[in-house]
């Protein structure tokens, strides 16, 4: 039996339901791994809230639906205003996990590395602007970095990326990324134009507030940018084409229908161009996905065509590639 | 750079394609993976050839493919008589890589691990009969032993499996794992009875002389063992309920079509049980395959259900997870 620290950053929906599988899995991964699982701190915005011999998740869990905000917990846990780059550096833990959206937040994954700590995290712009630099300090320090939920949620498209393909060149991925727009088109395929649909997916929770990383391509490029690197070399988003779906009106989705298509946010992802953009594609292919389904076409030398295809979105789909990384994580660290 | 020794057992399409891919990327695998291979013995049923030094492959495809066997190889190399397990005792190396089709290949692949050697395999039967006491020795001795070939040929379902899911609990797969059925069964979609279909694929090569592994459901059944092997726990293939295509009737073939449905041979792998059985698939099921595709729906407590889909056949298909494999047993052996 081995005991990992694990230091948590972000304590919304994803984080949340990450504390849930340690939770609710804890026996197993026992009895499975070998690994025992402790938690000794959570930070959400308001707060860090640090005990090095562990912290109570259930009563994380209750604190933070109840209050919504961790500053509430008045126990004997320390509570700190630490910036998460102070937390990563005063907490000693042997894996970071995060599951924020702080898009810098490749500052404090450099400074877990530094330290010696892996890192997993959900969080997708570190990794499609700093890619190169991120892994080659992980590399360097001999420490797992992993990223599996960046991608797909806990479909793992990294995995097989990453260890799945060994003799194979890639030479293609074609991929729906982007759950969000397609609800939204598949929306507009029962007649609502596309302000509709978008506050359609807003009142369901499906798009955020402000819809423009969805709608405008930029998460489904974040995504493709993370795939290149894994497949080609590093790049960042900057050498991404990222075009979105606000333009696309009911009467192109329709006559995509007319023609037995779908019309669906595709990347495609080549050693020399990422490209995004809304595409027709025939309702029997692949990417012709539905509901908070992704899919990727995976084009290598040797194997031909590869699909892989499920989970994009979701709490519990994302804590699968989360959870899954901290015990790959886990694992390598008990090998060193 | 490290060199890395490999031991080929068979030479036959599989073998000879192996062969070709190390010919081809050598220089990749060099770049990429710091890796050179040298193939220091190649068996076929009529010799063993071997020389310390490193072979010529170029040369030994050329001898096979021309003679017909290795040992009208007339040259400095030492061809001998030996078993297989005599060779993977007498012979230095660092990886025995199996792609005969030997019933009794786990003897002397429990040679090798024995002898601290690691084995890749594409051959199923020993997997299917003596999982737990292979992957057992293989642990202990803390040599790889790896075998992504031996189920939908190089689709990474065995790299899914073992590393791309450790968060989750596999609840169910369903897969189609033979594509010679599914070459027969669309043949009798378009009319043909069974016995025609099966002796249009026999003449192209499709199906074996001996076509009973494939129609009686026994390769589907040897697969769905190890998928059950590695999701859930060691089992052997006498614990499998296989039933074949063969008494499968063009009427019913007609049917099915007639509901907007296609008949597949699909196992289908639970903890309890694992059944092998042609069953009526909607046609827009992604068990629906055609051709040489294979495809698995595996549904976990976490992810749903994730569909994987590529080549389950063919030779440069089966060379990619031989490969791999043999990639990743390196990189593996490099660590220690």
């Amino acid at each position: 039996m081995r005991e990992v620290r694990l230091s948590l950053f972000g304590f919304g929906n994803v984080g949340r339901a990450v504390a849930r599988v340690l939770l609710e899995k804890e026996l197993l991964f026992r009895e499975k791994y070998g690994l025992k699982f402790k938690v000794v701190s959570i930070a959400d915005t308001s707060a860090v809230v640090w005990l090095p011999e562990g912290m109570a998740l259930r009563e994380a869990l209750m604190v933070k639906e109840n209050f919504g905000r961790l500053s509430s917990w008045t126990n004997d846990y320390e509570v700190y205003n630490f910036t998460p780059e102070e937390a990563v550096r005063e907490i000693d833990s042997d894996i970071v996990v995060d599951v924020t959206n702080d898009k810098n937040a490749q500052t404090w994954h450099l400074a877990a590395l530094r330290d010696g700590k892996a890192v997993v995290t959900s969080n997708k712009p570190p990794l499609a602007f700093h890619y190169a630099e991120l892994t080659k300090e992980a590399e360097r320090r001999d420490v797992p970095y992993r990223f599996e939920a960046t991608v797909m949620a806990g479909t793992p498209i990294i995995t097989v990326l990453q260890d799945g393909l060994k003799g194979d060149t890639v030479e293609r991925i074609e991929a729906v990324l982007n759950a969000t727009t397609t609800f939204i088109l598949s929306r507009m395929e029962v007649g609502l134009d596309f302000e509709d649909a978008l506050r359609e997916a807003q009142k369901l929770g499906i798009a955020e507030r402000d819809p423009s990383g969805d709608v405008l391509g930029i998460d489904a490029g974040y995504k493709a940018t993370i795939l290149h690197c894994l497949a080609f070399y590093p790049v960042t988003f900057n050498d991404a084409h990222a075009k979105g779906i606000a333009e696309i009106t009911p009467e192109e989705v329709r006559r995509a229908r007319e023609r037995g298509n779908t019309i669906r946010l595709v990347a495609e992802v080549r050693e020399e161009e990422i490209t995004v953009e809304p595409r027709e594609v025939p309702k029997k292919d692949p990417l012709a996905v539905e509901s908070h389904e992704n899919a990727a076409v995976i084009k290598t030398d040797l194997l031909g065509e590869l699909v892989i295809k499920g989970a994009g979105a979701g709490l519990k789909e994302t804590a699968s590639g989360v959870v899954g990384d901290i015990i790959k994580a886990s694992m390598k660290l008990r090998e060193s």
